[in-house]
């Protein structure tokens, strides 16, 4: 830090994303990517033409990707808004819809840029903490009187409210922005996207950096009512007008017409997430009943940070989180079934040198 | 707007780009691209295997790319912080640097999103008026008590001060960030570069929207002493760690590994600058002494809000700012010769057309 930055950050942490080594090669499974490479027409919408012209600025308005999103969704191109990356359209909503007469609103185990959000434009917060199973209880959303952010699927425990929940929590709070933030909400959670049309005051977030297999291009999206869109665009028109490159917003566009390619890398995901939760509950392990791309685990044989540090010796990677309620855990990405396969063999010999025991304790939440 | 938008942006006016027709074609001098090709090291390095790689996240760190980019100027990788073009990076240094004992000191006639910036970010501003040649008084600058930003050369003024000039600005606030914008410094200013290893508080910023011919892949730099780059690093992992995709990395990387291009580019736009400038004062126009990559001009014969609207109906597309002090005149980014030729025969046209009398009133500023 240098004596000019403004005091006002004193002791802000910036958040932390997923270790990216860059020497060994690992069994990536630390950063919910997807395994897969981006849809053919992606491959093919970013070759040498796209390149050439690079020289000049993108659309800012990115009419033809919007187009194309909000055609897939069945929405209006005056509803969706893209950013780089869904962190940046977070950022604007914790900038655009949260003061001190709106804190915001989010539970203590989240995503965990949501507090970095909060506190470094400033937004006063209230954080809800889950129940003790990680579980959501609606009825303590409900009066909160502040600007909600919620994931759905929740990251890290991967458990998903269906849309009524959604629906009970928008009724509650018509004042107020209600921010559904759907990253993971394509592997197999309901989707709050059919709410858009009366919920004037409901944002939906989604990034195409996993179901879409797309994390490199940077390329998220929101969907609102037509005001809230305008609020979005305001502060993006304030920041950072040409906020997605060129080709990203070819590479969104193409990856939308690829329905098909879609559902065949999402189906794989949800097919091999529920050989590895088997397996891993197999051995012991408490797992939630995980509806994201990702496993988040419990080993019954050894604390969440040894198992990780043990895995990583191995060469293979996965998250682990310093939170006191959730620092027995670990959080999975599901990669291909070889992945895992590798994930689990690695557990066996971890197991094997001395963590046997526990074997058997098994017990999922929900 | 919505009703949910804090009631501190009342009244805040984003920052307008320049129009970005879809339909017609025009000759499009408005937004200050190139009209070059990215190098075509560039266009290589975005290949197939890029784009099939896609899934995964960018190097958050931007090791490969930070590292060409410091080997070509001269510094350490440590010196230097990519950004989502550098108006993300400007945003950053605003919310870093500016507040109630920093106050934000800029120009009145300067690039458009400092004071944006100010507004969004809630920083305190001093704004300088630029003299009434649009020259820059060194003297009025240095008591500034607060974080200077200065586009060098200005926009869109085009005019540029001598790196003995900054130098002393520097010498003058030791205790307060500068920022010098360099955006259009490569294509015949001094650049203050050499200065960062002696002034902790200089940053500069660059851009490879201009002269490194990559407006579409979104693409700045800042260069600064370590402890302001670990500040700008605090920003940009409180609000999005991954903002630079990762084929703008790789072409960044690319791009700076071709100094002889790059050269050859800049080298045709400044001679391109000389044949338009000439032209254009023997039509009548004042022009300042633009080191910049677009020409700053008051046509003798008529408005710059008119002169742009009728180019506009000859498929011409110029920059006409309203501000008071500027609205006489218009932005002329500097294409190809022919794209310059097909200015000055509009421009021809116009005249003939009615505006000929003041044919003559050629006055060069400086």
């Amino acid at each position: 830090m240098s004596e000019f930055l403004s005091r006002r950050f004193d002791g802000m942490k910036p958040y932390a994303p997923g270790e990216q080594p860059q020497g060994r090669e690992y069994v990536k499974l630390n950063t919910n990517e997807s395994p897969y490479p981006p849809a053919p027409g992606v491959i093919d919408a970013l070759g040498r033409a796209a390149a050439e012209r690079l020289n000049l600025y993108p659309d800012p308005k990115a009419r033809s990707a919007r187009a194309a999103i909000a055609a897939s969704l069945g929405v209006r191109p005056e509803n969706v808004i893209l950013g780089n990356g869904s962190d940046e359209l977070l950022a604007f909503c914790f900038q655009a819809f949260c003061d001190a007469g709106a804190p915001a609103v989010y539970h203590d185990i989240a995503y965990g840029f949501y507090k970095v959000f909060a506190r470094a434009l400033g937004a006063p917060s209230r954080v809800v903490p889950l129940e003790s199973d990680f579980g959501v209880d609606v009825d303590k959303l409900c009066p909160a009187g502040g600007t909600l952010v919620l994931a759905n699927p929740n990251a890290p425990t991967g458990l998903a409210l269906p849309i009524s929940a959604i629906e009970a929590i928008l009724r509650a709070n018509p004042r107020n922005v209600v921010v559904i933030d759907e990253a993971y909400a394509e592997f197999g959670a309901e989707s709050a996207l059919p709410l858009i049309a009366e919920h004037g005051n409901l944002i939906v977030m989604r990034t195409m950096s996993k179901s879409r297999n797309l994390a490199g291009a940077r390329l998220g999206y929101a969907v609102a009512s037509e005001p809230l869109i305008a609020d979005l665009n305001r502060m993006r028109f304030s920041f950072n007008p040409y906020n997605v490159n060129a080709l990203s917003l070819l590479a969104a566009e193409a990856s939308v017409r690829d329905e098909a390619y879609f559902r065949q890398c999402v189906g794989s995901i949800a097919k091999t997430r529920r050989f590895a939760s088997d397996a891993l509950q197999r051995r012991g392990f408490e797992l939630t009943r995980s509806l994201a791309n990702f496993l988040f685990a419990r080993p019954g044989f050894m604390g969440g940070g040894e198992y990780y540090a043990r895995l990583k010796e191995k060469g293979v990677l996965v998250r682990h989180f310093a939170d006191e309620r959730i620092s027995g855990h670990v959080r999975i990405t599901v990669g291909t079934a070889e992945q895992m396969q590798a994930l689990l063999d690695a557990t066996d010999e971890i197991i094997a040198a001395g963590g046997s025991a526990a074997a058997g304790e098994s017990i999922a939440l929900e």
